[in-house]
C-alpha cells in the first residue's frame, strides 16, 4: 500500500479529460496538492518499551523503524490522508507488535497491563473513521499490534463455515476459501486491504452484503483475547443463552481486547455472476423501486443506486479506469438516458437460481419505471468496484478533498434524511467558498429501510484542510443525528463519530458499554481514545 | 389459561384410545395423575409493601388476592405443572403490580430499588425453563410486575414495522397487525399466551422462523425501562456504532430491565399458506435433506423433521386434535410408509412465490429420497401446531411426565449432538426404571446447523416427580455441554439452565454480563435466581 494513500503503487487510476473538465466546469480551476516524502515525515522518536515485549513474542516481531511506525500511524480516512501527506503525523506508535498467535497475543496484553502500555490493534490500516490512530490517553507509551500473522484458515465443509485468523485480508481469505471452492461474498471498497478482524471489529458491510449478509451477519463464533482473559462464543448456529456476547464483540473496535479468531458462514463459489445497470428516473423513484425488491423478498445480490449528482460523475469518469473510453457515457447517450439515477444490480450463485431471481426482479425494475441498460456497464462497474480510494488519490493530487460518509434509517424516513445530510454538506462547503459536488449512493437494502453513502469533492481549502474537513463532518453528523438516522452503518465509530454516539445509544447505553470494557480490559490500556466518549 | 397447567380450561384434547394403547403397550401401567383446587394450593402470607406502591400504579393495579399471586407463581415447565399440581409451591409474588405506561415501570422499578423489593417481570407467564419464578434472592419482598396493559401497536406501513407493547400476547399482537394487512410470522408453540416482551426477553423462535426469522432477527429497534434509567436502541434497519446494545437486551431475561416497548419488521399477510408432509426413511437422511434446503436458499418457511419415534408417537397421537379419525395414520397406511421420519413443509405468501419456492424445494426433497405425502397431513399439522402443551395435560392426567427440551448445533456435530443427548435421557430414565418414549425434531433449520428439540415421555415416580425430572435435565444438559452444542436455542435459561451457562459463555463472559447488570440495574432487584449464576 501507498505509505500516503491507498493501493499498489504502481497503480494509478489517472483520470481522463472528461472527468477533468467535469471538475473544472463544475468547480473553477485549483490548485495542484502536494505531498511530502515518506522520509521527511515527522513523528515523535519512539519511547523506549520494556525488554520483555522482544522476548514475549520474538525481537523480530517488534519493528520500530520509521517506515514500520508511520505505516501504522494513521488510517485512510481523508484526514489521515491530509495529514500523511503534509507529513505531519501527531504522533506514531512506539513500536509495531506482531504476535504470531492468541496465546502471544495474550502475552503482550498481560504485559502491557501491567506496565501501562496502549495497544492499538491493527488489522489492514484502513479505517475510515480514525479507528487506528495512535491515541495515547493516559499512557505515556504505546504500541500497534499487527495482526498479519495470525492467517489461519479452516474450512468445515459440512457446516459450511470458515475459520479465520483475523490478519488475513479479505482478498487473502478469498483466495484461500475459493481453492477449495467457497466465498465469504464479503466485498467492501476496502476488501483488498482490509481484514477479517477488522471486518469483525468495525462490523463492515460488503458490496454484496444485502445478498451474502453483512459480516456480522456471516460470523457464527468469535475468540476475544482480551486484559482479563479470553472470551470465546460457542460454534452454534444459534443461542438463546442470555444477551449475544458474539453482538458484543462484533463492533467492539479493539476496546474490548483483540479479536484472535473469527468463524463465518461461507458459500459455495458462484456458478454464474451477472451484473447489469439500470436508470430510474430520480432517486426517490429509484428507492421505491429498491423498497419493493426488498420487501417482496427480491432483492438481487448487489444493489445500488446513485443519485442525479453520482450518476453524473460516475458517467464522466467512466472513462478512468484503465484508460478505456467512457463506456457508460457512450451506452447512456445511445439509450437517450443521460440523466437520472444509476441502478446496478448483481446477481451471483447457481446459474438457473441467477436466471430466476433476475427475471423476478426485472419485472419490479420494470414496473418501478427503470429502464434497462444492460450488462455491459454493469460489468464495467464490477471491474471498478475497489477503484474508489484510487480515485481519491488522484482527486487530491489535483488539489480536490473527497471525502465519504455514510448512515442508513428506515424507509419512512429516508428521503428525509437524504435531502437533510445533502443540504448539510452543501451548506458547509458554501459557507467555506469550496462549493463542491455532493453525491450520494444507496447501496445496502433491507426490508425496512436502508443505508445512504455521501461522497463529496470540493476545491480543498489551502493550509485548511483539516478545518475545512471537519466542519463539513460536523454538519452532516449533526444533520444525521437530527433526523434520527444511525451515526454509521458500517464504517464504525472510531474517532470521528464518538462525539455522536450518545446520540445514538444514550448515556446509558454509554455506561453499558463502559462497564464492559472495565471488566475486559480493567486498565483501560486497549485502543485508547475510540468509540467511547 | 389453566392455573394449574395450559389453555383455555374449557377446551380439552383428549387422547384417542390408540394413543392410550400405544402409551400402555410401550411403559406399561401407570397411576393417574392427582391434582389439587386452586384454593389448596399452600402459599406463604403476602409480605406488606409500601402503600407508595398503589400510589405509583393506581391501587386497582395492584393486587394481593389468592388466585394472581398463584397464576403468577410458577411458569408452565414441567416441574411447575408438577408443583402446581400437587398444590406445594415454595413461594408466590406479595402482590401483582400492573402498570399502565413505562412511566409507571420507572416509577415502580425506582421505587423497589429505593425500599429494596425484588421485581419479577411477567409476560404470558409460559416460561419452561422457570423464567419467571418468584425468587426472591437477597430480598424479604417481591413484586411482580404484570406487563399486560402495555399492549399498544403502531404500524410503519411504508417501513413494514411495527411499535409494539411488551403485554401483548402473540395472538392479539397477530389479530391487531391482521386488521392492517400484516403479520409478523412469529408462530412459537405459546403462541397463543406468550407476550412480544417475553418472546424478546427470552430470544424465541416460532414454528415459520426459518422463513421470517427468529423473533430476535425481527426486532430492529428496543426500549429497556431499567433501574439506572432507560436504554433506547435506533430505529433503523442497522447501524455499526459499537457493540449491539439491542442484542443485549434481546436475551436478557428481565435481569437487566423491563423490555417496554419492541419495534419489529413485519409482513404482508400471506396470500397462501401451503403445508404438506413427506416422508424420509430416517433422521440423517432426512436431516441431509434440509441441510441441502438450507445451504441451497431454497428452505421452506416451516421446516421440520421428526424423528423415527416422534413420527410413530404422532400417528399413534394424530387422530387426538377433535376426536377425529387417526387421518395420519390413515395415510401413512394408505402409502405403505408407516414407519420413517416425517417432514412437515410450509410456505406462505404471494401464491405465485409460494409455488415457486414449494417447486424448488420438492425437487431437492425427491432427490434426497423423500416420499411425498400430501397436503392433509401438513393441514393436520398446522390446525394442531399449538396443540403440544395441550397434550401435556392430558398425559399428566394419565400418570406421565412429559417434558421437552433443545439445543443446537452446527451440521457436521448435529447428529453426534442427537445421539448423545437421546441416550442421556433415554439412560437416565431406565436407570430410574422408568422407561420412557424420548423423541426428537428438527426444527429450525440455518446454512450452518440446526436446532434439536427433544421430547420425552415417561411413567412418572409417583412423589418423586421432581428429582425424576431433574435427573434427566442434568443428564440431558451434561451431554449437550460434552458435545459442544447450546444450552438452548430458544428456550432461554431461566432458573433450569444456569449450571450450565459457564460452559457456554465462560467465566468472562458472565463476568461481562454481571458488569453491565450491575450497571444497569445497581441494587440487584431484576429477576433474582435466573441467567446469572
Amino acid at each position: 500500500m501507498k505509505w500516503y494513500g491507498w493501493g499498489d503503487p504502481e497503480r494509478r487510476l489517472e483520470l481522463g479529460a472528461d472527468a477533468i473538465a467535469m471538475l473544472r466546469s463544475e468547480m473553477g480551476e485549483v490548485q495542484p496538492g502536494a505531498r511530502t516524502s515518506l522520509e521527511s515525515v515527522v513523528v515523535p522518536a519512539p519511547r523506549p518499551l520494556p525488554s520483555a515485549l522482544a522476548e514475549a513474542v520474538g525481537p523480530a516481531a517488534v519493528l520500530t523503524g520509521h517506515e514500520h511506525r508511520v505505516r501504522r500511524a494513521a488510517g485512510r480516512g481523508y484526514p489521515d490522508l491530509v495529514r500523511l501527506r503534509a507529513g505531519r503525523l501527531a504522533d506514531a506508535p512506539d513500536a509495531v507488535v506482531l504476535p504470531g498467535n492468541s496465546a502471544e497475543v495474550a502475552r503482550v496484553l498481560e504485559l502491557c497491563g501491567r506496565e501501562g502500555i496502549g495497544v492499538v490493534p491493527f488489522g489492514g490500516g484502513t479505517s475510515a473513521v480514525g479507528g487506528v490512530e495512535p491515541v495515547r490517553g493516559a499512557f505515556e507509551r504505546l504500541i500497534t499490534l499487527d495482526l498479519r500473522r495470525l492467517h489461519g484458515v479452516e474450512v468445515d465443509r459440512t457446516s459450511m463455515t470458515a475459520t479465520l485468523g483475523p490478519g488475513l485480508r479479505g482478498s487473502e481469505a478469498e483466495d484461500a476459501l475459493a481453492a477449495q471452492g467457497f466465498t465469504l461474498g464479503h466485498f467492501p471498497q476496502s476488501f483488498e486491504y482490509a481484514t477479517i478482524g477488522g471486518f469483525a471489529a468495525a462490523r463492515s458491510a460488503g458490496q454484496a452484503s444485502s445478498g451474502y449478509g453483512r459480516f456480522d451477519e456471516l460470523v457464527t463464533a468469535i475468540e476475544l483475547t482480551a486484559p482479563a482473559g479470553e472470551l470465546r462464543t460457542l460454534e452454534t448456529p444459534h443461542s438463546a443463552a442470555g444477551p449475544a456476547l458474539r453482538e458484543l464483540v462484533l463492533g467492539s473496535e479493539g476496546l474490548l481486547g483483540v479479536i484472535t479468531r473469527v468463524t463465518a458462514r461461507v458459500r459455495r463459489q458462484p456458478e454464474r455472476r451477472r451484473y447489469e445497470a439500470w436508470m430510474a428516473a430520480d432517486f426517490a423513484a429509484a428507492a421505491d423501486v429498491v423498497r419493493s425488491l426488498a420487501q417482496s423478498g427480491n432483492l438481487p445480490d448487489v444493489i445500488r443506486v446513485s443519485d442525479e449528482a453520482e450518476t453524473r460523475t460516475s458517467v464522466a469518469m467512466s472513462g478512468t479506469s484503465g484508460g478505456k473510453r467512457a463506456l457508460l457515457g457512450a451506452y447512456l447517450r445511445l439509450r437517450r438516458r443521460d440523466h437520472g439515477c444509476l441502478l446496478i444490480c448483481g446477481w451471483e450463485g447457481e446459474a438457473e437460481a441467477v436466471e430466476r431471481r433476475r427475471s423476478l426482479a426485472t419485472r419490479l425494475l420494470r414496473s418501478g419505471g427503470a429502464a434497462a441498460l444492460g450488462g455491459a456497464p454493469g460489468r464495467a462497474w464490477e471491474r471498478a468496484r475497489y477503484d474508489g480510494p484510487y480515485l481519491r488519490d488522484e482527486l487530491l493530487d489535483l488539489g480536490y478533498m473527497a471525502e465519504t460518509l455514510e448512515t442508513a434509517h428506515t424507509w419512512s424516513r429516508l428521503g428525509a434524511l437524504y435531502d437533510e445530510v445533502r443540504a448539510a454538506i452543501g451548506a458547509s462547503l458554501a459557507v467555506q467558498r469550496t462549493h463542491g459536488i455532493v453525491m450520494c449512493h444507496l447501496s445496502h437494502a433491507y426490508r425496512d429501510g436502508a443505508s445512504l453513502y455521501f461522497t463529496f469533492i470540493a476545491p480543498r481549502r489551502p493550509g485548511a484542510e483539516l478545518e475545512q474537513w471537519h466542519m463539513a463532518k460536523v454538519a452532516a453528523s449533526k444533520a444525521v443525528v437530527e433526523t434520527g438516522g444511525t451515526i454509521t452503518h458500517h464504517h464504525g465509530v472510531g474517532r470521528d463519530h464518538v462525539p455522536y454516539l450518545r446520540a445514538e445509544i444514550g448515556e446509558l447505553g454509554i455506561d453499558a458499554l463502559r462497564a464492559v470494557k472495565e471488566r475486559l480490559d480493567p486498565k483501560g490500556i486497549m485502543n485508547p481514545g475510540k468509540l467511547l466518549p
